[in-house]
């Protein structure tokens, strides 16, 4: 969709000034991105994307949300298929509420999940219900 | 395919101990990825990536050139299906030599392109013969 996107914040790397357009955005405008529910309440803030090497997609984004549950720092990693960006809200918008988010696979500042064998990206995707990118034949 | 990465470097983010595995990699990771070409040389280093939003595609990764052929720092962006990433050199191999980047699309700092119509797009993937993500439809 041809939506108007917010334009560029104050770019921090030179030459990376049109770091967003209608349809291309820089992985490092990602990092620090809201995250709302559909009620718009604040989530937390992209962390950082967990890249398929195979396919060149964005399997994950790493989400922090900063103890405001009370439990300290905790990452979710979300299906990128979950996520929609809301321009108007200058974030992105994910259906789950705080129940949702409080069975979510999550880990905790040093103690990062083993994405190695896929078990653990299988949990992430059966979870939010988003098609696995840990089909047959992957490690 | 299941190669060996190297081990993940000291994690610059809490909870981001495991950026990279044989399938996934964190995208804060890519950042200074050095790029080489076959023969080895070094040409220069991933500075960011563009993501498609509508595929969630890595689009584009983005390497500074840092002066190494005298004309500056320049950012050339490289459809990410001409890189190969090789585990024995920890780095993308790219089919590029000297010439070929010469005349690759290029900015210089501080003159950032135009990504919106898709025109400068089109002409990244053209010259680098890869499959444009530009199709019809697109803004």
């Amino acid at each position: 969709m041809p939506d108007r996107e917010p334009s560029a914040e104050p770019a921090v790397t030179p030459g990376m000034e049109r770091e967003e357009t209608p349809s291309l955005i820089a992985a490092g405008k990602v990092h620090g991105t809201p995250v709302y529910s559909r009620a718009g309440e604040a989530l937390g803030t992209v962390e950082d994307l967990m890249l398929d090497k195979r396919s060149g997609r964005v399997a994950y984004a790493v989400m922090s949300f900063g103890g405001f549950l009370g439990i300290g720092e905790r990452y979710h990693p979300l299906p990128w298929s979950v996520l929609d960006y809301d321009p108007a809200r200058g974030g992105y918008v994910v259906d789950l509420d705080r129940d949702r988010l409080h069975g979510a696979p999550a880990y905790d500042a040093g103690s990062a999940p083993d994405w190695g064998g896929g078990d653990w990206g299988r949990q992430v995707d059966d979870y939010w219900g988003a098609r696995s990118i840990w089909g047959a034949g992957l490690p």
